[in-house]
């Protein structure tokens, strides 16, 4: 009876916690998620297709995409650019649609910034000291280098303060029922729907 | 690996929305939650336990624990004192257990005040021309009492814009399973968490 616009779901976190798999996990069960398309200037590759891989665009007019504030976030990777584009979103929350996006720290930050109505989620890895462990028997690295790879991972880790929810993925079919939940729930929040239950009183009572 | 307090969950709604029903189904399912015990100045009935019914108090104790702010809310019935004493409630947050009130809007109002840290859920009627029929064809009473009855369940409809959240009770197992996720999801709220997540990166990163 409530007629409502979808919702922006963020899922980001540190480097090697498994977003990845948690969001491939989700889409497996819940199809009604529609996944953000990427913008990208690099070349199609054979057996892609405009709109389901990528949207495809040249330099240039990526470049004014970033002028006219189009893309949630992007970067430049290889010389080429990858970001999000705001109207492909936008549209798709308008026809009702939720819209999840899956990535890292850096990007989910601008994402924040151009799209505060975004409800955002950090995925916080299994164990800190596996984490550690991991870093610091990488090989044959220097100590200088360990020391600023656990700096670096201390501050992705420190970027949750930026973050609505936070899920640990200690069991991905657990994460995934635990963004599930967080999605459910913030289609119920009072300040989404209080308008058009408010519309339903006018007209019904 | 997070030691967290428990969470205070309202819910109420408009008389005859199905409150009582929605919170015994909950019940059946969720043995985690701890229902809110009522204080009374009211006797104790046979069979009746002291801190399993409600908490039995003198109505001079009563109007002293008011006195001190020992109430979330009350109100008085055929000359007895109800209310919902906050020590139980706050003992019971903070040994790790959630605790469920279900309670009338007014009640629900005073919690709100009282305890603005609660979750507080609004659980919506089906259908409005229902709720609107079953008060005007209620019986042969004059068109004065109808309007006036209509007028009051649309403020307590109203009363919506102090919950967090609003749940239509069209379907009751439905209605269950969406506080469930709205409990589950309040829980992985950054906010709630990041303090012991925080510590957590001091102690082992």
């Amino acid at each position: 009876m409530i007629e409502e616009k979808g919702i922006l779901f963020i899922l980001s976190g540190p480097s090697g916690v498994g977003k990845g798999t948690v969001r491939k996990a989700l889409f497996n069960q819940d199809t009604d998620l529609k996944y953000s398309i990427s913008m990208t200037t690099r070349e199609k590759r054979p057996g892609e297709k405009e709109g389901v891989d990528y949207f495809y665009k040249s330099k240039q007019d990526f470049e004014q995409l970033i002028k006219e504030n189009q893309l949630l976030e992007y970067a430049k990777y290889v010389n080429n650019y990858y970001g999000t584009p705001r109207e492909y979103v936008e549209k798709t929350l308008e026809s009702g649609y939720d819209v999840f996006l899956e990535i890292e720290v850096q990007g989910a930050l601008q994402v924040r910034e151009n799209f505060p109505e975004g409800v955002f989620i950090f995925l916080f890895p299994p164990s800190l000291e596996e984490l550690k462990n991991r870093i610091v028997h990488r090989g044959t690295e220097s100590q200088d280098l360990v020391l600023n790879r656990l700096k670096e991972a201390r501050k992705e880790i420190e970027m949750m303060d930026k973050y609505d929810y936070v899920v640990v993925n200690d069991d991905v079919a657990l994460a995934v029922k635990k963004i599930q939940a967080i999605i459910q729930s913030e289609h119920l929040k009072r300040e989404r729907i209080a308008k058009q239950y408010k519309q339903l009183l006018e007209d019904e009572l």
